[in-house]
């Protein structure tokens, strides 16, 4: 099994709700760095899994609809808590609909890391 | 599958018993930079995995039994190598018994980094 | 010379004013990644320059005051932007009232690293 | 399922051939940082999965035959683009080769990180 | 004294001619991860030393020169061996030209990683 | 001003005497990244400020004297507390001596990281 990873990162605002989060419940925010990483069992006829430069736009072009902004604003997130988690999720979710057609990948991993100590990830099939 | 990893560290003394650790038997030390990384199917009604600050103080507090120690005078580890990948597993285990009531945590992966070239873990359910 | 450095975060929201800033313009947020370096030419009778347990809880107490917030809603920020260079230099200031009576130190220098490719700091004497 | 992983890396010159490359189509280079993480459901008599001095040792050999050379001028190589998954698989089949007499040892994953931004692996059992 | 980094990267070929360099005088490669860092006293009016932004396009450009290339067949390197420490004097030479009428920056530093391992810089005035 | 920096680790154990370390006071271990920097305002002939290589081996040899060792059983370090900073200035001491016949370098920092968060170093001329 191959697996290719390209790196690139957003800078939001948000808030959270539930007891659990504590002093996060206040406004605040994140700069997440985003390892978006792709995954198939066989490498095509240029010996490539996929295109780097490809990955990497596609993923910097998903990240810019959110960078800068305040997530508690943006109707994509309504009613739910953008825990670094549910981001992982959200960002695996807009890959794979981008990379749906690719015949040669087979899953998906999104990695946030919200900083030095902590980080979540989601994985999918593709 | 989501994942949700927070980073701790612990410095202790040790040594090893068999020829194939050469120097390594002598009493030396290390310092394990150590990730936990939690595993489940599904967020909560939170949209969280597991509360990252609650994995942050038991991480801290099963590190805190063996911090600032030499290992050889542990009962815990008598009459075995506390060897990096040992000690993942035990780290591992303690997290579980800590952790076995969650009913959305599904598995568990401890890494213990013992240098900036080399690491070791243990994966397993929960 | 001798330094001796601690590492923490705080994750924050604000806004910048200014064309410069271009979409950073907007309510956004970032994680900061503190290194607080402090520096003197000699040790003390116990052979540290300072106690790093010290070092990092002066430290997490300056942060916990802007932690978890909109900076843009914080008197202590009015009137200005709070540019990585900037809050590394309040850091920094807030450090230096804190280890002002500290003979041995003659200096302090605070880095924010704010994504994986960019960050800034603040130099100052004490 | 225990894993131990060791750092080494290797550089080298080529050039790739196909549209998808575009200016990695000319000679260029790259340092690869390679882990090589090796895997296996129990530890031996010692305590330990392998021998991490074993294992670097191992690498290092590996890496060697390759190191401060063209890639485009090796036969090893012949009709094939080194991409990064590529060559990623090339070091985890030498290695393999070298370990499959370990009975401990069930699989083998081998990253080569190509910047700060982008890495690639490869994952075979043993 | 406030200190502003940006961080991309170049991958190119080349070979040094010296018996210093072993097995380095054959052709081979390197990514090089770049860290540009400019230093200044004082904030400008809009709280901030640099633009960011300005800081890593300019870096971009500089490295895209000789981004993808064989550096021994570039007419700016004849004559000289492009070690670690020569190129970050080239590109903070590059960055100089182009920072040079910057009244609030007084310097520079550019540093080369070649590896986990290894690294070189040169600063400069501006 | 040019600097070239080389990285390796060691692995010790030790305790320190006084109140102000706690239970660091109790017999415990670390593993010390250690980077030895090199700086000199001029390259040689070869286009190097020095040998990687020969920097590597050197620093390789120094830490061999204490890897996997009880700095406590260690005449070198007999009424002293082996501090990560006077650690630091005892690696920079005998590199020093090792180089101080080369008349390209100007002075050297050593800095060792034990941990994630904290390291400490000492910057001295040549």
């Amino acid at each position: 099994m191959f697996s290719v990873n390209v790196r690139d990162h957003v800078m939001v605002a948000h808030s959270f709700e539930g007891e659990v989060f504590g002093p996060a419940q206040r406004l605040h925010g994140a700069t997440y760095v985003v390892d978006a990483t792709f995954r198939g069992p066989e490498l095509g006829p240029d010996g490539i899994l996929v295109d780097i430069g490809l990955v990497a736009s596609e993923l910097h072009e998903v990240l810019a609809t959110v960078n800068y902004r305040n997530l508690d604003d943006d109707d994509a997130f309504a009613g739910m808590n953008t825990s670094t988690e549910a981001l992982a999720r959200w960002v695996a979710d807009q890959l794979a609909a981008r990379f749906s057609g690719d015949g040669r990948l087979s899953g998906l991993v999104v990695t946030l890391h919200e900083s030095h100590i902590a980080w979540a990830s989601f994985e999918r099939s593709l």
